[in-house]
């Protein structure tokens, strides 16, 4: 057999279904041809006859999947450190929008940037994910608000993923709030994204998948629906944010429309729980934005694991509620702040985070047939990459093979 | 005037006392001459006929002082990611104790450690602190709890200066536990810790400063009042982690010897911050323990700040409660977790952490006549450094002038 590249002496993570826990093997062997992974698995069992271009000795080290990132805010114009700034000073949230603060800055900054000042603020924060072992990357629009912006951080993303070594996946997020210029009229507005911005947007190709924020603050789980049948009829899976803030069943709403993932989900019940797991849909937890925010009420984990639901982790990184651009951070506050184990927060970034942007085909595992996509890591135990807080021990990154 | 570097076109944060928060100057340059600080100011006041050897254009990035970690235990043996794992998992402190967890089972990796193999396991620590612009750092002691094993944490720690380009302040810290053998007899290893390890260590010069765990778990009052006397008796400054689980008046009588600084303090009371704004000591708040503990008990900042209690911020980096080895993630837990602004927090990894440490003269501040050391950051404003989360903008770190 012959093999492009091969990684040898390696203990393996291959987080592989079925196989238990993390799917460990000690003595592992990763081989790459065509960008593929064509063999993963104790080096015993390699070909008798096996040949490859580059032999790679790593020492003892640990390889996991590369990870994923399968919900994040990526693009977008300013930030809000100004606004953190006022906040730690006692502003109120009104007096923040008076000094021209929260999400509408974000929208007048993204609006008034050119592509090319989206994917230039955007490659920091996209390489600082990468110097941790991200291989892909879900990217949402939503802070535009208008056909042309929105069009334009679809862009920057796609953009991204050319620029940079690393897959990225696109989700419109239209429904994200109601810009300025509805006057507060969201009925009209969500017309305007099912009717306008949805298919103008998937025809140009810019859309994988289609999100909406459901709760008091943004929309409702009426309008939400209209945002999903829209989708469906373009055949777009969909996603939520569900739940955050309070339970308007946000959860059992996404399950309902089979949706890939429902995301933050700290106000799910145990019935969102359970409709989740029986459809596939994804929980995405989102530890970031619990941490910044000061929240108290955490995500119903034991229901979760009770049912059987999917449980993945993601950055959220967005300027407003989590400027976190660490994947081994969000797996430390997973574990930290909602005490899952330690192979629920590397499954939650590698496996089911694929899971969450159906891509686990392709990603999230190290299984013949699946994307050479690798991390490998300069520690003792996998349990290394979630305990440490603000450490990095990527030794190398391998995308595609390389 | 002759300099042998000098950075132009900054904008500083000098953390200057006096000159009004951060300090800022636009148009901001500073000189260097034998590794300190020549200028530091508006370039408009440069004088008339000034060269250099090198000149630095900082294209209008931010210059701060270095960082200072005021309170870490940086050197150890093993690590307790295991135990973080069994933890997630349910199980007990009990369990974890007979499966060998525990601070007991730091003290035995460190006590089986050469003075080599302590110093390769803290390098990649003190690595990421400096590859965020720490140009200072305190280690403690405090895992071998017998002579020979304080004096072999304390030579490493002594060595990490030295193989690379940071101070390294050593702290003495015998009265952090009672070792195994001491089969609880408290007062005994307290005199032992008095009249041998303290004087012994002392001798060999490795000791800048003398500190001891004051709580219910560990020492009394009254045992910690000997362990500040034996200090002073030998000229030696002393610190305490005090008030960090009860409140045993720790903050009060830590300002009674005048200490540098009372460490921790979630349980210190009105009087205690009162007593230390009058000595001088500085209050080091570690957010890393507070939120690994996930803890609820905030530290009295409120009292801090009333009676004019200095703040500073430190990572306790420690491998049992926490894991921490980035100081811009501090600042953001100042700010996120304790609500310090972020004047307050950018001064406590600075100028009031330099205070901590008796520093304050030579490190801390941008200042004629101190050490040159610089952070100089990719960032539009000061807020950023505590306002994202696992992002490190560090454009580069100049210690002693290079
Ligand atoms: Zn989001
Ligand atoms: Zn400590």
């Amino acid at each position: 057999m012959r093999f492009d590249r091969i990684w040898l002496n390696a203990r393996l993570a291959t987080l592989a279904e079925g196989s238990g826990g993390l799917g460990i093997i000690e003595n592992g062997v990763v081989a790459a041809q065509n960008g593929r992974i064509a063999f993963a698995g104790p080096q015993s069992e390699l070909p008798a006859s096996w040949d490859s271009g580059e032999r790679i000795d790593c020492a003892g080290r640990w390889i996991t999947p590369g990870l994923v990132d399968c919900h994040t805010h990526l693009v977008f114009g300013g930030d809000r450190a100004h606004e953190f700034e006022l906040r730690l000073k006692g502003a109120s949230y009104e007096e923040i929008a008076r000094a021209g603060g929260g999400i509408v800055s974000t929208v007048r900054a993204t609006r008034a940037a050119t592509e090319d000042d989206l994917v230039t603020s955007a490659l920091p924060r996209l390489d600082h994910l990468i110097a941790e072992g991200c291989t892909t990357v879900e990217i949402k629009s939503g802070y535009g608000l208008d056909v042309d912006t929105e069009a334009r951080m679809l862009r920057a993303a796609r953009r991204l993923g050319r620029e940079r070594q690393v897959a990225v996946t696109t989700t419109f997020l239209g429904a994200h709030a109601v810009p300025p210029e509805a006057n507060g009229d969201k009925d009209s507005y969500i017309d305007n994204v099912c009717r306008t911005m949805l298919p103008a947007l998937a025809r140009e190709g810019l859309v994988d998948a289609v999100d909406a924020f459901c709760e008091s603050i943004a929309f409702t789980p009426e309008q939400t629906e209209r945002v999903f049948k829209a989708a469906k009829e373009l055949g777009l899976p969909v996603k939520l944010h569900a739940d955050q803030l309070s339970n308007l069943h946000g959860a059992k709403l996404a399950a309902d429309y089979r949706a890939l993932s429902a995301d933050h989900l700290e106000y799910t019940d145990e019935d969102g729980a359970a409709a989740m797991a029986r459809a596939g849909t994804v929980a995405v937890l989102l530890p970031g934005a619990f941490y910044m925010l000061r929240e108290t009420k955490l995500p119903p984990v034991e229901a979760f694991r009770r049912h059987g639901t999917r449980i993945a982790l993601a950055t959220d990184c967005n300027p407003g509620t989590s400027p976190l651009t660490s994947l081994l951070l969000t797996m430390n506050m997973g574990a930290t702040l909602f005490r899952l184990t330690i192979e629920e927060c590397l499954a939650g970034v590698t496996r089911e985070a694929a899971r969450a942007l159906g891509r686990l085909n392709e990603i999230g595992t190290l299984e013949p047939g699946k994307w050479c996509d690798l991390a490998i890591w300069n520690i003792e135990r996998p349990a290394e990459l979630a305990y440490r807080i603000g450490f990095n021990p990527l030794h190398h990154r391998v995308w595609r093979g390389h």
